[in-house]
């Protein structure tokens, strides 16, 4: 048996070798390719080959090196191989601070004063205390609380959507989209990626929010029809945006949401996977598949997440 | 007698009359000039005439409309005057989401990516975390207390600088300037505008930070040597700068600042003081002057704060 590790990063693979060695030793560790395929047990990668059980017919578990799986065609996993997420404790302290970041940003007028910055335009604005502003997250897991959390002492009206109500404290909770929607001034998506929510960001969608509303998208770029947002941004439905993510990436040169005075673009930086605790993530999800145990973010393959 | 108000915000004005008249009725309140100047006994102003000892030769308390008193040239307020600064409470709120925004923004290199979007330019770079990432405030009163109570929780190595030492819990207290420079990573100046502090913020203080140190300046634009910050900038001594004050202000259009890709420039919006609050802050002075109490947010004459 063997671990065969994908990706164009060579000093994330040094690093993940180097932690193998020491906790794994008996266990060969592959990068790029593996001398003997039908060996292959586990998969480290972002994405894989389409024709992964003919290439690796004796594959158990793919562990995948982003906190998402949607970069996997799940279709072409032969269904009895196991698919894991990463989970990895620096994720959501990222992610926190990131929103935290965008949040902060559109509740003060940041675009705004980004764009007068660029013309030499001294021009203060009023802005709104936060206890009337109502920010709502989509996606309520891990990463959706951990927003939630760094937000609450700012003081903002915290609403939360996801498909079953859940109850955190401070937290208005709903599963109806249209009501989630009235009552949210400022809307971040940390939804996974999913047939059932591809798209889900559209013209539709940002109509049911308040006029002027601000949208902070850290999901996926497949999640948002961005003609529909450049759309929302000039009728003046959206105020402003902040993408980390859009589809492709990177956003074509030519594009115009690179240059729209009320977006901000960051090159998907939310969150970056630590190598080594990525590492360290999946050696315990080989130990635990070993061992018998059920692996930590393991994949609902149903779900999709 | 009777209380003066100057500002050039008839808005502000029309809400403080009303508060004033609902409040202590039998005392005139007249805005933009009184019919008889020495029955004024309370002034509320941001600057004040330099005659004031001539003009209103009954003056008992100045009340600045502004959380400093720097604009106020104290060498012409005859010295029975009491100075008050402004006590709202939207203030530490809004400081707290402002220097929380621009402390998330330099740790996250946002004035990298705004400079990258500007070029279409995707490109997605490496972020530390926030653990080691050392955070110190100059200035440790109320509005330095509530910055560091709303880092806390990102997990910054926190410090402050001071003129005696302050306990505050998870934050390293420093009254040697020295030291507390060469610890601090993202350097937040809320210090108030004396004689003492003019200039601060030079070639000497940015000599002592570690290479690529970020500024968030939410002071006075008097504490900055504004040349000597485009030479640490271009140098490389500090990465990248947040401007909330500048000198003068408006910062004229032609200033490089403006156009500096690591500098963000924000037109003096961190807090502003909603008018209702502001009127009932100022009431209550007035109260406690009347009844012999100390009135909240009275100056310190010789200190300047």
């Amino acid at each position: 048996m063997a671990v065969l590790y994908l990706s164009s990063d060579s000093r994330r693979g040094e690093i993940f070798a180097e932690s193998f060695a020491r906790a794994l030793p008996d266990l060969p560790f592959h990068i790029g390719s593996a001398p003997d395929p039908a060996a292959v047990e586990f998969l480290v990668a972002w994405t894989a080959p389409a024709d992964l059980g003919q290439a690796y017919p004796n594959l158990r578990v793919i562990f995948s090196v982003g906190a998402g799986v949607d970069q996997l065609d799940l279709a072409t996993v032969p269904p009895q191989v196991l698919v894991v997420r990463m989970l990895e404790p620096g994720i959501p302290q990222q992610m926190r601070e990131f929103v935290a970041l965008a949040t902060l940003a559109l509740h003060r007028d940041l675009p705004l004063y980004i764009s007068r910055q660029r013309q030499a335009l001294w021009q203060p604005g009023e802005s709104r205390p936060a206890a009337e502003r109502r920010v709502g997250v989509m996606g309520l897991g891990q990463l959706g609380q951990a927003v939630l959390d760094a937000l609450a002492p700012f003081g903002f009206q915290l609403g939360g959507w996801s498909r079953s109500l859940r109850s955190l404290p401070g937290v208005e909770s709903f599963t109806e989209l249209p009501a989630f929607l009235s009552r949210t001034d400022i809307l971040i998506c940390l939804l996974p990626l999913t047939p059932e929510t591809r798209g889900i960001l559209d013209a539709g969608l940002f109509a049911g929010l308040p006029p002027g509303a601000g949208l902070v998208h850290v999901g996926r770029g497949g999640h948002l029809d961005q003609q529909a947002l450049l759309a929302a941004l000039d009728s003046g439905r959206l105020s402003a945006a902040w993408l980390d993510v859009t589809d492709p990436e990177p956003l074509p040169r030519e594009h115009p949401l690179w240059a729209h005075p009320r977006v901000v673009i960051t090159p998907h930086v939310a969150t970056r996977v630590g190598a080594a605790e990525g590492a360290a993530h999946v050696i315990a999800g080989i130990r635990a598949y070993r061992a018998g145990r059920s692996i930590p973010g393991l994949v609902d393959r149903a779900r999709g997440y």
